[in-house]
């Protein structure tokens, strides 16, 4: 059986993995970044971090086909820049040859994490058997990738796939690109504990308030937590925060009509229950509604391994 | 040198052509479509009008390399099946079987009218040297057209490629989809002349009003008309119209990041002050404004030859 590295690059911590052709880790460990210090750095961690990972997996150099590196930003993959990452403090750094001046091989490829993963998922989790599939990511930002006959597309250079920068509200909440009204203003966890401190405010005597206090702070799961008890306000709060991501998978779906969409990241935590109103929202609004194929929506599997498995599958993939 | 035949669908009448592999029209013709009749019949005429361009050109059925026909709705291309055309009263017409009982030949293939003219473009106008390329065309609804890595994508059965029904505000305008607030309701012709008679309505004193009267009615062109001769409510009227466009214009050049945009339909005849009104708004909002490649936004040119052209290049490009 083959196996490949996947490499995961966050803006705390680099995650590393082996991965075998059936998408299963073997192996994993990670190490700390220092986005302060030259890049060049980090790669020599990185590296080390590979060979601690062999070393603990009993395998060589040999035993591995090929490396697949995912970090956050803007990623010109066909020559292995990092254009842009901002809390990397990337910017037309050229990673991939940065790390083959310590590991002699040249199958090593690098992505965009959010396209990672949707690879990932599309190989090994719930995007199994789709021609074409979109994942999302709901977390601090929204994230996308979209894979189209089974092959990631970021469009030129790598700079699209921002589907989180899609305005859905002109005029609307200012979004970090400067746009005002993107996806991302309105459907992603930051913006859903933004309406849930508004509604906070609004109603002292909600539930959410005694759930805050439980976590410790306002966080995206307090509404849905007192939604769940029948909160009046949480339950608007939901609501509005499911017609919102609907309105952005219904967009994209009017737009790709892929198979299915993923989704993923922390709010996708909720499970079933928050997966099951995006759907029902998507089979009223999708366009064409009695006639066009409907799309299914499914949470992704991968979860917390999503990134090692996503980066590894990029270098199965070539 | 090799010929083909584009077929253009429309709900009045149908367009035929000869095409030469460099996207030359050689012969054309026209017969009229009649919707309330089984498509049987409209596809006999559709054949017989072929016939008549082949002798009018003095070609046999033998120099035909194929046949493409471009028809408005939800296609399924791979079936030749029109799974539904609102104007055209198609719903799961097998018309390329139908096609097939007469024309001998197995090269028919039949898509969406605005993916064969993305086709068209890309391989012979406005969107030639593009990799990937996204057509718009403004008329009585928007349009839509992908070519990504020069195949057209329609996503599942053809269902995708409906940017028009991407909402850009949500609970704004009402759109015939059943949605509200789909760039089509902003973007479009139609909308454009409401916007128009709104401003009308509220400035009697408006040139507006006086070029709508030298038309005979209040068409797409008053606004810019009177724009251009400096009338404040005009110029208000084309400067949200703009915003309007730009705003999904954008939308699709952070998900796709293609090459190029090029916008068609009747609204793209006011050429290159409009063009360049377009590029300017996506040049300043769109997604990593300094850092990532600018996408270059031109006028669709084959213009009433696009929908022959576009057509006959589906065969080409098989």
């Amino acid at each position: 059986m083959k196996h490949y590295i996947g490499i995961d690059i966050g803006g705390m911590i680099v995650k590393a993995g082996i991965v075998n052709e059936e998408g299963k880790i073997i192996c994993k460990d990670i190490c700390q970044t220092f986005p302060d210090k030259h890049y060049s750095v980090m790669v020599k961690d990185m590296y080390e971090l590979c060979v601690k990972i062999l070393s603990d997996a009993g395998l060589r150099f040999e035993d591995i086909s090929g490396v697949g590196i995912g970090c956050p930003g803007t990623i010109y993959a066909e020559k292995g820049i990092i254009t842009f990452a901002n809390n990397l403090n990337f910017h037309d750094t050229p990673l991939v040859d940065e790390f083959k001046k310590y590991w002699k091989g040249d199958a090593v490829y690098i992505e965009n994490d959010a396209n990672c993963a949707a690879l990932g998922e599309y190989l090994f989790g719930s995007g199994k058997g789709s021609r074409n599939c979109i994942f999302i990511t709901l977390g601090t930002g929204v994230g996308s990738g979209f894979i189209l006959d089974g092959k990631i597309f970021a469009g030129k250079m790598g700079a699209g796939a921002e589907a989180g920068h899609m305005v859905i509200r002109i005029d609307g909440e200012k979004c970090t690109c400067g746009r005002r009204g993107c996806w991302e203003a309105y459907a992603s966890a930051t913006a859903l504990i933004r309406d849930t401190q508004k509604a906070m405010a609004k109603n002292p005597d909600s539930l959410m308030h005694k759930i805050a206090a439980q976590y410790g702070k306002v966080n995206g799961r307090v509404a849905f937590d007192a939604a769940k008890q029948n909160d009046k306000a949480a339950k608007q709060v939901v609501k509005r925060y499911i017609k919102y991501i609907g309105c952005g998978v219904v967009n994209l779906i009017n737009i790709f009509r892929p198979d299915k969409v993923l989704i993923g990241g922390g709010i996708s935590n909720e499970g079933d229950y928050f997966i099951k109103l995006i759907q029902r929202y998507v089979n009223r609004y999708h366009y064409g509604g009695k006639i066009n194929p409907r799309v299914k929506v499914v949470r992704a599997s991968l979860l917390n391994d999503a990134g090692i498995i996503g980066a590894a599958s990029l270098a199965m993939n070539k």
